[in-house]
């Protein structure tokens, strides 16, 4: 408890449970290990002193208000499915969790939204859309996330081509204060210029600003039908070259993503699941979403026909939900493969200007091997969203595999910079980039992001020392 | 100059001469009166002590620098063309104009963006995207616009429906700080989860936070062909009832907007502008855009059949650019129309939830005529957009008037926060509509707009006593 935070007593705990309920408050080794980190350990295991499970905002609000009296740290915590080492104790305090608060109101047909509470799960609001015959289209690739773990991350995946972020969906929260205060940022409606637009920086602020009791998604008409197409090319170099093409088309692709074929038999060898085109150093996914079958079929025609004059070795369309499934179920088994396939795994999250994707590979490569790593970009060609992940050999021992990815990720850091690109495309700060953060945005903009954390948080008492450090003694 | 900002002096005028140029600077009366105001003199009238046309970031740097040194508070102004009283020198001191700073750079075929100058015009930006067989969507009324005022406050439009706003444009900004310091947010890249989303705070933040230099803009392939449906119907209910239903279709519209019968009158007899249909107590505008014929026809059919099915007295269809045009034209001339109708007027920009479009109008219309004031609801149906237009007659007095719009506009926002609605949807805060913001988000909200305006601007310099007010002593 580096930062002047309080250690919390029994009399800290039994307050919580006059608060909620002696059924769902556990403290100190009562509570469950995985509480203690996300899906990435490697960005820190800290035990909280007291876990709760809230059921309303309510709760939320008069736990908030004894924290912030008290200055006991809070952090909120949904599925735990990040992968940046946000929702961890850091500071110890108190771990919220609002897994129960996973109500999902009825569908409002005439606003074309849905209103959630935080702990719902994105599964769960897309089945719930879907039964509407809605649509909720972002798409990261962990459906059991809650969806206040999406919004307060601001989700990305592979539909964001065509659909955006999860940001694009939101159109209002509620959420409780550092202080207690429950608040609204926005309402149910499409457009607003009433004061700042709080709404959009409370999302992906990874839970350091504020905790969310509600969410209101908009949603969409479900496409009728899709198309995926797989286009082999020689070199990874013509692959990336296609997709400003791609784009150039009168129809919006859904999803773009790319493979080299060095994942793709890491794939078919761990997983034993078969990649349906053979040839090709690189391949480029191209995924279509449409209204109507003759729209789609233009869509397919005008793409496969911009392939073939680019350079594509051929254009095997998936036209089928099976076929599709067999391209997809490989590329959304690479994390997986790539977990059979080495010792452990470091990750880089970069996004660039979709015109540098090529060169970023190309030059990631590179950097990788002159630090004896294997690294396999892959990603969301689409967006410049290139995750390049990092595989550790058994041969090197935990301090090289440390310092030949730290001194990789410096690299690649200032790679994407100099690119015109950013840190991060999707996975956000969290624990685990912080003092990449830092070098990467500078001393002003850190000023400033400081700024904006006191504006919320003056105590400095929510999710301490997640995106930005605290320097206070 | 009543918060301890520095009265300027003739020390003070040398400097910025010195900075930027003998030529770009006036100063007390030299001063043209068009700079005391925008398009709403109504919102305030107020002389700078000194107006610079500044031509690039680096003079932008200089002067902030210095302003924040000396305390001399600093507005940032475009054309001049916002209608809530914003780009005004309410405090005095200096008029910072980006006019010259207009700038259009190539467009950038691979990011399929634009980059521009603040001072460039939307309709100069909109020109330079179509040459290129790109498209920039965001199409508020004023075309002679500055697109960093668009910006500045997120300007909304007609075609909102379909493509959004003008913050769903914006890839990234270039910007100067109070202190002088010059930032970037985000750069151009799809998404981006690296520290805070400062650019949609940004967006939409009246000039209150820091001064644009440069925008990155994202343009879209262009529609090939497009198509206007005018629906005729028997009530304002039936025709607000439409709305959910074009809405449910599975091509989204690119616009959608409403008149009532006595609107088009007004149009029809003082400007001489004919409407081509002559029945129907209000009608539905609906506009759609496609890539193919084909695609526009399923889409205009499907629209048309609906609307038939829903009490439509019949459904025409504007299907060149000439018919179209005849629509298109009466919907723009509203406020010329009105003006001269009425000896002033005064308008209420609220946003509510699409299904709320009925109700709001219905008693907007109770809750003016209660007052004596004639009111014309009008606006973007499409996005539950509102512009309640209420008319000054001649037996008015001035007294008279002045209390009877702000009692309306009380009642109105109240009727608009019932409804689930908000303040402003496209029109912002600016001198305005200050005391009415106040009211509107409660005294917790309004503490937090401080804090993220203190976050930005701790000498709060910028574009004093806008959209917050000031209050220090």
């Amino acid at each position: 408890m580096p930062y002047p935070y309080k250690k919390m007593t029994q009399e800290d705990f039994d307050k919580i449970i006059e608060i909620t309920d002696n059924e769902r408050v556990w403290v100190g080794d009562e509570i469950a290990k995985e509480y203690y980190k996300d899906e990435m350990p490697e960005y820190g295991v800290f035990p909280p002193e007291l876990y709760v499970e809230v059921l309303n905002k309510e709760e939320v609000s008069e736990i908030m208000k004894y924290a912030y009296e008290q200055n006991i740290p809070v952090v909120c915590r949904g599925a735990g499915t990040g992968l940046a080492g946000g929702a961890t104790c850091k500071y110890g305090g108190i771990m919220l969790s609002v897994m129960r608060m996973n109500k999902i109101f009825p569908v409002d047909h005439k606003n074309q939204t849905i209103t959630a509470q935080p702990g719902a799960l994105l599964i769960d609001i897309q089945a719930a859309a879907k039964e509407e015959g809605l649509f909720y289209p972002p798409d990261p690739g962990e459906k059991t996330a809650s969806i206040g773990g999406n919004v307060i991350t601001n989700a990305g995946g592979m539909k964001a081509v065509r659909y955006g972020l999860t940001r694009d969906f939101v159109r209002c929260i509620e959420a409780v204060m550092p202080d207690g205060s429950i608040m609204n940022f926005s309402s149910n409606v499409v457009k607003n210029t009433t004061g700042f637009d709080v709404k959009d920086l409370v999302i992906g602020s990874e839970g350091i600003l504020c905790i969310l009791t509600e969410v209101t998604l908009k949603l969409l008409p479900a496409p009728t039908c899709s198309s995926t197409l797989v286009m082999p090319f020689r070199s990874l170099e013509e692959c990336a070259d296609m997709v400003p093409k791609v784009l150039d088309l009168p129809f919006v692709p859904t999803a773009i993503e790319f493979l080299e074929r060095e994942l793709i038999d890491i794939v078919e060898r761990s997983l034993h699941k078969l990649f349906p085109v053979k040839h090709g150093e690189a391949v480029l996914i191209v995924m279509y979403d449409a209204s109507s079958k003759e729209e789609l079929d233009r869509a397919v025609e005008a793409a496969a026909e911009a392939a073939l004059e680019n350079g594509a070795l051929d254009c095997n369309i998936a036209g089928t939900p099976e076929r599709a499934a067999s391209v997809w179920e490989v590329r959304g088994a690479i994390l997986e493969g790539m977990k059979a396939d080495s010792v452990a795994q470091e990750e880089c999250d970069v996004v660039v200007p979709r015109s540098e994707i090529a060169e970023y590979v190309k030059q990631a490569k590179k950097i990788a091997s002159a630090h004896g790593i294997r690294v396999e970009p892959c990603g969301h060609c689409g967006d410049g969203n290139i995750h390049t992940e990092m595989l550790r050999g058994p041969e090197m021992s935990d301090e090289e595999w440390k310092k030949a990815t730290h001194e990789s990720l410096t690299e690649l850091y200032a790679l994407s910079k100099k690119l015109g690109g950013q840190l991060s495309g999707e996975h956000g700060i969290g624990n685990g980039r912080l003092d990449f953060l830092e070098e990467f945005a500078g001393p002003r903009m850190i000023e400033l992001y400081k700024s904006i954390k006191r504006a919320f948080d003056d105590k400095l008492i929510l999710n301490p020392g997640k995106m930005i450090k605290i320097d206070e003694n």
